[in-house]
């Protein structure tokens, strides 16, 4: 049955907050919030359209949740605790089914994220997702793109090439199995808000791997106007992407491969992440170091290698 | 020449935020902004579709000054001073002169409002254009849509029905001249920001009327829970606007047409809002009234007459 457009935002998107520093939410012309006292407000947001983010027979609930998860990350990256989240949604017809699994989907990471969909919109069009992310953190804490400097040491979290074997294993083989690790790496980033929580009081510089290792790296490098190396021996390749292919192919997913979301962060030079980081928390990998001078270097075995850097831009001629 | 992703925000979307509550603006993973001591956050998000919300062939600068005065007139309608916008812009091409105009329409509107364009996302895609935009009021004064009572005058800013008729106008005749006044209406809304912080002091309620005036004020009559009587003589109708049609269509433009971005708002029945409006503020006028009961009715000269609510629904079955 199809639904207009204001009993799809009720009937989907209109769970009551529960959050008591959501003043107003969804129904009204804007939310009204209440940022903590002393704590400053960090904003992003991203954009998904289909066949460019997600091939167009993703299933809706990972689309729900990557478009919230992508988010997230961003605010990850600040040390931010996120908090609410605006949804514009367009969508080329009201279809129950696909809007029931995407809202499952983007709630259920809401949910355990803490995080109250406040607003947004629902417009007919092509199949588009734009969600803006808003958080906080305390004063002064925030890590931003800008701290890095020369001696302090370069991490990563979790796996990286994961999600860009997975995109390849579905576009090569349209059997290919849902629960595969890397196809769920694709469809279902785990953003990684607890790190960020404890990076705040420690890191240097932080930023999320979204785009490939390598470029996302060197703008970190030229955000802290810095060089870094990176020891391909050091990246972190799972044995489930180790299995899917060779490892010089592993190794360019994980260098130039997108939607890893992942934090990239450095440490001052002789501060061990085991010495603050609470148990349970996500394996972090020492991938390199930062260095002075500019631009990203590749070494193996301590010797300079050809790695061309190939982040992702939408509008390279 | 065609531009890289990271390039195009550079060039057309990176000027230096001129605020000092910008802590970071655009360039690092997300932004980090200062909400007043004192004072809500108020977050509002709105898409704009090609074909959807303006002629494919409409001029960029309206576009982009479009994407953001709809969004402030959600801010307006909650009487919140505006102060920050994040951009997602989903682009077909990077073409240069569409960039720059549509760059134009967007940063004269938030410089003109004190708005800081603070972070975005640019892809490839269908054109569409989400903003959100962000600002902040007062604690305990924000305009709802939930606070009419019977006895309260109904008012509604500016004229209504001209950019239906502007629209009408485009379709209908390819050599529509850009600088009709009710072509200008339907591409250039003017956020009533300044009206909406007036009002934040005196109205019981508020909203903008952005799908058509019977159906938004029966979502202000339904959140409040009470009826309005509509009085039809009293509907603001430029000469501009009687100039190209019959009352009768003019009518029925200012009582469905959508686009019109004006605020309507419901004051306690003895207050005259010329005694707290400033000098200068735009024109407002009284059409109605707040009375017990459920849904609108529209009087002429006393008598109900019928008036088909159409409000706008993207997905209406």
């Amino acid at each position: 049955m199809a639904l207009g457009e204001f009993e799809l935002i009720e009937r989907w998107f209109s769970r009551p907050a529960r959050r008591d520093d959501v003043l107003l939410g969804v129904g009204d012309d804007a939310a009204l919030l209440r940022v903590p006292a002393g704590s400053a407000l960090v904003a992003a947001t991203d954009t998904l359209v289909e066949g460019v983010h997600f091939l167009p027979d993703a299933p809706a609930d990972s689309v729900g949740h990557q478009a919230l998860a992508v988010n997230l990350s961003d605010l990850a990256a600040m040390g931010a605790q996120p908090a609410w989240a605006l949804l514009s949604l367009s969508l080329p017809v009201a279809d129950d089914a696909w809007l029931a699994a995407f809202a499952a989907g983007l709630n259920t990471l809401a949910s355990r994220t803490g995080v109250a969909l406040v607003g947004g919109d629902t417009v007919r069009g092509p199949l588009v997702i734009t969600v803006t992310a808003l958080g906080h953190i305390e004063d002064e804490r925030a890590l931003t793109r800008r701290g890095a400097r020369p001696g302090d040491q370069l991490y990563v979290s979790g796996w990286l090439g994961e999600a860009a074997a997975g995109l390849e294993l579905l576009r090569s083989n349209a059997d290919a199995l849902p629960d595969d690790p890397c196809v769920r790496r694709h469809r279902y980033a785990e953003p990684r808000v607890e790190l960020g929580r404890s990076l705040r009081l420690h890191a240097t510089a932080a930023m999320d791997v979204s785009d490939g290792l390598l470029g996302d790296l060197a703008k970190l490098c030229a955000a802290s106007g810095a060089a870094a190396h990176v020891e391909l021996e050091h990246l972190p390749l799972s044995s489930a992407l180790l299995a899917r292919c060779a490892r010089e192919t592993a190794e360019r997913y994980a260098l130039n491969g997108g939607d890893d979301y992942e934090l990239l962060f450095t440490l001052p030079g002789d501060l061990d992440p085991a010495s603050f980081l609470p148990a349970g928390s996500v394996r972090v990998t020492r991938i390199g170091s930062v260095v002075a001078g500019a631009g990203v270097t590749c070494l193996r075995d301590g010797r300079a290698v050809n790695c061309a850097v190939r982040g992702h831009d939408h509008f390279a001629p």
